[in-house]
């Protein structure tokens, strides 16, 4: 072990290897080219950039209205707001938490056309600076700031920046009480150990009124999730730099030292390699031409029947829009599909009471940003060969613009399924064996959120499907214990979770993803009905039937009408449908939610972690649309208390017949750990489905031609011997 | 319109074009080679048969116990039956409604070695003749019938035979009524109609104490299914060829014919193309040789760390046996998980209780049989590129063998997604960015089960999970209505559906698929534990949560503890563990089912067809191992009384805990139509899962290389310019 270093040397050691376990904004170009200057070879089509990177950037203009912001706007904007008069003195301006593109109202998006001029270019900024949160609308052209709205001391902050927690760790790790106890358990204060700040969520006195952090540490190693320093917790005010409360409660409990846990292949090579792990790799390739188009700005995507404009975004990772498709009949006309969909928030408690885990409770969206957490995907393994690639642009805490190259990724997926079949028993005459190969299109963002890797997609289908999921992967959270063995534990439910290796235990948590689902099914004006599908007796004598199920359409007047839990013995199917916009047959146009396996919060309503994400309490709302409405924890998710998300907004019951409605679905998985999960977590998902209803007047893929060996490529390398 | 031809013409005319909805055994080889002509060009290299067919078949010998039985077998036990004393005058012969495989006693399985001699080789026969069933088990190389079990007039069935559903269908065919009913509506009885039998079901008098089947005819097309003769229903007795009774009550219904019905290519090339068909195909390409090894006797397959002997089934479409993995740890001993794997049952009740709808409630294994209703798969679009085929050799009623070539696939699947990832925040001081696409094993099989194609898929992963899914395409079934458009309706609700085209209903329906898994996790012996996720209120003063969710392990002693209906908000992982194989933690070595989205049925209890299907009461059961209890719905399940199922064995209630116990699940479907499902239906689907959990020490894929250009196939044709 080294000397003990000065509290200056540790500042500064603290400062570099700091674990910024929740997720910042990165700041500096140079990390961010370095990682970048690691990609693979490209191959399969130009990253929407033309991989120009960074310069490119700097120059490019938007295109859509629906375009993130540019390098270059966000320069003007921050010009804008330096000289903005609150803000000119040098030591006022704020550090600015969240910057991005201020949509243009719904009905100047829709009347938009490629070519027109666009909408004025606006952003909103959320900024933060001495106990007070600023909301500032600000216009671009005219250099304006349309609003300066002031919140002092808010029940809810702005997510944490870089400095925020770079500040906070510093303050924690100088502790004395904090350098004696990672001292106690033989680690090297300077070089051998990595802390972290963790959101502290909202749970009364200690976090009112002010901005606060929990600070933790691991032993430091290539997967130091797997080593924490258990017990100790530091409670930070982020304001004041001024550390509240230092508690440690693990002086018993050994730091675990696993030696397996670097799952990095440079180590894992090492090993030998067993036939588990020897598949020879694989790839979808494609003859031809790529069957997507990539519209100017980079953001506009059209494939087989869909248009759907792509950005990645800092605080929901990647938005998808104006998702339309062209009706193969009706002169093939664009028909409005969703106007937006996202993930608004993620809801992740762990489900330990004790100090150093019970305000573990994160808001994944809210309190770090999915999109500042995206980090450049790992091309032909993230996403296949064929993957076209979209950078970010976001906002540091200073206001500058940096690019976050491959943050987004796109391809053609071919699985090996069906699109539709049907083989007829030849003996009716008729030789038909029909297979059509299912092919879609996936938009992939990836958000490691510190110790977990959230893979999300949006797949449309060729069939007017559009498919959401959520991949999860990365690193379990998990606590030191002192036992080994289970039959060592006096009682097993105690340990929150179970042991996954020595002295490690993986905490029993949930993961619940709210997606933000503003329909237009054909226009707006979309109603909400429940196809609730219900056991009918027949009548004495009616029929040798005692029952069947019958179908019964209810229509949700106001939001109350359209709280749902789902029930398996109580089932609903859950149609956006456009009333106006019936079919030859007097169908309603519409698309159906379905719901794909999920799970729901056991928490008890009045819990505090609950109160913020009471957005989880149904799997289903719909609420009216409206601007303001996007983020299910509220626009200042950080400490929140509850008072402003989906759950308060929707009690105002308002009504959704034949309105512009937005669906929300809450995405659910519960996770008792396995020793599979470590050192690293195989990857578990959930999907749900925007499923057209009588949204055509046939299965539009009717016309879609099977394969023949000539439509394929030809590949060389392959033995095909067995 | 032709002129009215003579019965006997009519009877010769509806012999051949007979509609035999509802899947028969093919006996002809000739027939079934013009289907194989089709074949497309082979390639990904041979079938596990070696490409030779009919010829193959004939020679080859048995390599495994569980290997099916061969044409050579199948012809030796006709000749045992033939010979047997109480078949052996010329018209006492039975029909052959089922010839399989005995599978050995597990012990015997178990303990073979590849090399060491076949344990006895011996069929399961069902055959059927004046009203008695006889059950014969037939030993090949003694020639001897082991035991003779005949079932006189009993509360169910075997499945029918090709010749029951001719004879039915000619009988109602040719009477007077049913003629008049045709020519009534404008149809021509010789040639304008095609007529098949369906399965009564079972509700009392009409169907006590005789086989009965339900004769409907439809307006001959290549799609007729969308053309129905609405509201005729013949009653047929199978035994005497009696019609039992003519219904028509469908006078004033007219006959859809609806002109845009026909789905083949042939007919949809020559609509224009519109770009949401405009799709260029693509491939799954490997470099080298495929990771997948095929053993001798062609069933065994070897892939990553998995075993598993694959074989075709006449009742269950496919079988999986013998599922082992070999653990990277631990010397790379074979460690068993599922001893054998199949869909047991499916059970689609239509929910119309009028009179030519109420009986439509189809057990499609026990009556009709997913194999014997599996035809040759398509080639590059059933299955990819990559795939290798297995062929089927089945007994005709006859008892004479017959080859069904491509019943099977088998492919590798790269689907672009990863079976592991983690980024870590650069600022933590470490560059670390790692994922492993997925790669997985898929064995496939398709039954067309009449209109309905049920495309069945057991997916084996790196990391030990196993997928099962169930894909449903193909035709709805539909009632034709005098309804054009839905304001027509006096009450939508009698429609027992949807509106999807002129004159057309898609009747609402549900499918239910009960999958038997006869676990074996490390052994024999296994427990089945419901890991049981619960509120736990805090204590006053124990921490700042209110709540959090306790898990509570709960080991089922009994059948009755192991009944399982899901529910959102009263959650359980189930696992099935050996508690004897302890991990060195302690934990039992396990996998747990993981079911996906699903649906229950909510028919009474008491409802006839429920009672027959009563294994869908619960969505998870377990039983003991017993060899007799394979078939969910009974051995015998055409117009079984439902005493003789899953629900009735288990209410002995027998002990499962460290037993060699079955778990049993069933996926559901609730399906209200709708007009994108016309006039063939996209292809929908639901998945469950057995993963593995506490059964490594560690995540199994860890080791897993990432891809380099360099690992992936050089294509040409490739153009990726967008």
């Amino acid at each position: 072990m080294e000397g003990f270093p000065s509290p200056k040397h540790l500042l500064l050691l603290l400062f570099t290897t700091t674990l910024l376990l929740v997720s910042l904004s990165l700041r500096s170009f140079p990390t961010i080219r370095s990682l970048s200057s690691r990609r693979l070879s490209l191959r399969g089509g130009s990253t929407g950039t033309d991989g120009a990177g960074e310069t490119m950037h700097v120059h490019k203009d938007p295109y859509h209205p629906l375009d993130p912001l540019t390098y270059n706007e966000i320069k003007a904007i921050r010009s804008i707001l330096a000289s903005h008069p609150d803000f000119a003195s040098p030591n006022t301006f704020p550090s600015i938490h969240s910057l991005s593109l201020l949509e243009p109202e719904k009905a100047v998006v829709l009347g938009w056309r490629p070519g027109d001029t666009l909408p004025p270019r606006r952003a909103l900024v959320v900024a933060y600076s001495a106990n007070h949160t600023h909301v500032l609308p600000v216009d671009i052209a005219s250099r304006r700031v349309l609003r300066h709205v002031v919140r002092a001391r808010p029940a809810g902050y702005p997510s944490l920046t870089p400095e925020d927690m770079e500040r906070a760790t510093k303050a924690a790790a100088a502790h004395p009480d904090v350098i004696n106890a990672i001292l106690y358990r033989g680690l090297n204060p300077s070089s051998g150990v990595i802390c972290g700040p963790l959101a502290s969520g909202w749970y009364g006195p200690e976090e009112e009124n002010r901005r606060v952090i929990k600070v933790q540490c691991y032993a430091k190693s290539p997967n130091f999730y797997m080593s924490p320093v258990e017990g100790l917790t530091v409670t930070v005010d982020v304001d004041t730099d001024g550390v509240i409360r230092v508690s440690d409660q693990g002086l018993g409990i050994p730091v675990p030292r696993n030696r397996d846990t670097d799952y990095r292949y440079e180590s894992q090579r090492r090993m030998p390699t067993t036939e588990a792990v020897a598949v020879n790799p694989m790839s979808m390739e494609q003859a031809g031409r790529p069957s997507m188009r990539v519209g100017a700005g980079g953001h506009m995507v059209r494939w087989a029947g869909w248009e759907v404009h792509i950005r990645p975004d800092a605080r929901a990772g990647m938005v998808v829009s104006r998702a339309r498709f062209r009706d193969p009949e009706g002169g093939g006309a664009w028909r409005d599909v969703m106007y937006k969909g996202m993930v608004s928030e993620l809801f992740v408690p762990y489900m330990d009471p004790g100090e150093g885990w019970y305000f573990k409770t994160y808001m994944d969206a809210g309190e770090y940003g999915m999109g500042t957490n995206a980090f450049p995907l790992l091309r032909l393994n993230d996403c296949p060969r064929n993957a076209i690639y979209m950078d970010a642009v976001f906002a540091a805490a200073d206001g500058t613009p940096f690019v976050r190259p491959d943050v987004v990724c796109v391809f053609e997926r071919y699985e090996g399924d069906v699109a539709w079949r049907h083989t007829e028993n030849p003996l009716f005459g008729y030789d038909i064996r029909e297979a059509r190969p299912k092919v879609t299109l996936v938009a992939r963002m990836v958000a490691s959120v510190g110790n977990y890797d959230y893979t999300v997609d949006w797949e449309f289908q060729m069939d007017g499907l559009i498919r959401a999921k959520v991949s999860l992967s990365g690193m379990l959270m998990v606590k030191a214990t002192p036992y080994g063995n289970l039959s060592q534990v006096p009682a097993a439910e105690d340990l929150y979770g179970t042991l996954v290796a020595d002295n490690i235990v993986g905490v029993v948590h949930d993961h619940f993803i709210t997606f933000y689902l503003d329909m237009d099914v054909d226009g707006p004006s979309n109603s909400f009905v429940k196809v609730h599908m219900e056991t009918q007796e027949t009548a004495p004598g009616e029929s040798p039937r005692k029952s069947y199920m019958k179908v019964v359409r209810e229509v949700a007047r106001t939001e109350e009408d359209a709280k749902v839990k789902l029930k398996l013995y109580d089932p609903s199917e859950f149609h956006v449908v456009n009333p106006s916009r019936l079919s030859k047959l007097g169908n309603p146009s519409g698309y159906k939610l379905v719901p794909g396996a999920t799970a729901a919060s056991l928490l008890d309503l009045d819990d505090p972690p609950q109160k913020r994400a009471a957005f989880t309490e149904n799997q289903i709302w719909v609420t009216p649309y409206n601007r303001s409405e996007e983020w299910a924890g509220g626009l200042l998710a950080y400490q929140s208390h509850g008072d402003d998300n989906l759950a308060v907004w929707s009690q105002r019951d308002r009504k959704i017949e034949n309105e512009d409605i937005v669906l929300w679905y809450t995405m659910g998985f519960h996770h008792v750990p396995c020793q599979e999960d470590y050192p690293i977590m195989p990857t578990v998902f959930s999907t749900f489905d925007l499923k057209p209803v009588n949204f055509f007047r046939i299965n539009p893929i009717i016309r879609a031609a099977p394969y023949t060996e000539e439509d394929l490529p030809v590949c060389s390398g392959v033995d095909a011997t067995l």
